[in-house]
């Protein structure tokens, strides 16, 4: 009897389509090995570029520039979780740490926030979930309260795009959008500016969408009149939203989980959520459930910390001894536990995050 | 006998067909009389969009904000001297002082500067000039050295144009101009920010064919989510290049006189200067000269203190008394002084600019 492996990269065959695409090799098994954590060990990491050098400045203990953002856009959802987790495994690896609030980006990118001072309140949010997650102070910043020198940086990057350039990237010649972008140009490279970290490879961590973005920054940096290395980024397959089609949105609170959701509505929202499970228990049992489809499994997959744990469901749910019910069950006992843990934090870091954004 | 007034607005009438262009009104005889500058007195401000407010708040002796900048994107000459002045003069009336050293701008806008390294030490040079014509420290600003709050605040004009609107002022969608741009708004409307003066109103000085980025200045104010006052400009004739055609260029020393030009060569640029005279001294006895054409004149005229010395000179030399080889005598004189008592101060000013610079 074979043991299906649900960490097997037989699973990303439907990736294969944007790998071509975009020219991205897969993430190497032997990487995928020694990474202890379980978005590697779990393929959810599936691709990369450039991130060799800093593979190898982790293995020997080097330093290396760990570089991520928000854009505190409006409530916090698990697939900000996401980055924040990736993040924290960096910094456990000894990484110099830049985690940016993108608050100029979320309020010039964004119909939706009408002034700097909205995206500061939005920051404030933001700031404090990610606080609660384990950053600190000093691995943060306030895009809206950074040195000159990062502005400035970012006002260079503008003369090395054309508007030619960006419209084939990006689609659009939106001003806010240009300028949301200038700021990603330079949270991205500036920690390798003279003022910051020197000249050290940097790993951000994005989705597959966003691989023309990641190029043209790669693009720019060699432009720049200063000694850069390439920016690295890795890849992470897409956390589906909780309803059948449509991705985890901060404006719908049906399609995902919130960090700061009332408990009370968890069960619910589980239940509520997309299983593209059997017509019937009787058929589930029969021919087993399909995981790949399944939300409340998808949410184990990217969040539950104990992968054996998660194999074992992956197994009997697939092979039908596990019901949908129980395993949303399972899924809402989980979030519930996590949730509560986070939010009992959250009072305390809205502080200090408050502090933080408007000192 | 009826004496010309050199300063009759009747010269002024070639402008006609700018000010029906912009929608423009002449600057009115009653400022132009109250206000105690030639270059008011002179018609060199000959236009005006808002600056009522300003002009009220100097004769009640209220405070207002004087803003202006300079790009620094090469050598100093007698234009930029022009804005150094008309501040000056707005400084003397108690106005709170906003003059910017535009380096980011510069490096932006200009293909000839590489680097925002380049670009500040350029600015270094300008400020040094700017000090040197009395400027002090408080009263300046390097864009490359600024607040959060201004950048951010320049990020978030960005908003509130868009692309279509940027083209139909500027006649393109280039990236670096338009940081430039969204810098240049946010230099002349982020004093009447709260973290600055709030809300007062403004004047900046600029020449006529800057209107349409006035207005769009002043359309930018009413869409932003302050309470502002509509920015005030006023708007100078034009001074010529010292040749026939073209204008005052950095990059072409026969075009300018440049505050830090070595004293010996004054003479011989004036002597070169284009003078649009008579084709012999005969014939300049007979008919007279013409001051209106002549750029030593200009020069005197522009520069030149006493209104009532510059006077007499417009009426010798248009009674053609005074011959274009003693004009070109008596503007040399003058601009040797000047630039002796310039540059015996530049030496200091440029070690107070490089400290600001790069503070």
């Amino acid at each position: 009897m074979v043991i299906i492996d649900p960490w097997s990269t037989k699973s990303l065959d439907k990736y294969e389509h944007a790998f071509e695409k975009f020219g991205l090799g897969r993430f190497p098994e032997g990487y995928r090995k020694n990474l202890d954590h379980y978005l590697f060990k779990r393929g959810i990491v599936i691709a990369h570029r450039g991130f060799d050098k800093v593979y190898e400045r982790i293995l020997s203990k080097k330093p290396f520039i760990n570089m991520t953002g928000i854009a505190s856009s409006g409530k916090f959802h698990l697939g900000h979780k996401l980055d924040v987790d990736i993040f924290n495994f960096f910094a456990s690896k000894g990484a110099k740490n830049y985690f940016s609030i993108a608050d100029i980006d979320a309020y010039a990118s964004r119909p939706n926030i009408n002034s700097i001072k909205e995206a500061k309140e939005l920051a404030v949010n933001t700031l404090s979930h990610v606080l609660a997650l384990g950053l600190t102070k000093k691995d943060v910043y306030i895009q809206s309260n950074k040195e000159p020198t990062y502005y400035t940086f970012a006002m260079e990057v503008s003369k090395k795009i054309t508007g030619n350039m960006f419209k084939a990237v990006y689609g659009h010649l939106d001003m806010g959008k240009i300028v949301a972008n200038l700021l990603q140009y330079a949270d991205i490279l500036h920690p390798q500016l003279e003022e910051y970290e020197g000249k050290m490879p940097s790993v951000t961590g994005i989705g597959l969408d966003q691989d023309p973005h990641a190029k043209l920054t790669r693009d720019i940096a060699k432009r720049l009149p200063y000694d850069l290395e390439l920016p690295g980024f890795i890849y992470f397959i897409h956390q589906k939203g909780l309803k059948e089609t449509g991705k985890m949105s901060s404006s719908d609170p049906d399609t995902s989980i919130f960090l700061d959701d009332d408990l009370g509505s968890i069960k619910m929202k589980i239940n509520k959520a997309f299983s593209g499970g059997r017509a019937s228990l009787k058929e589930h049992r029969e021919l087993g459930g399909i995981p790949e489809n399944d939300r409340a499994y998808e949410i184990l997959l990217f969040h539950h910390p104990n992968t054996k744990f998660v194999e074992g469901i992956y197994h009997d749910y697939k092979s039908g001894n596990l019901s949908t019910g129980e395993l949303k069950g399972i899924c809402a006992d989980f979030l519930i536990r996590m949730l509560k843990l986070h939010q009992s934090k959250l009072k305390r870091t809205e502080k200090a995050a408050r502090k933080i954004v408007y000192s």
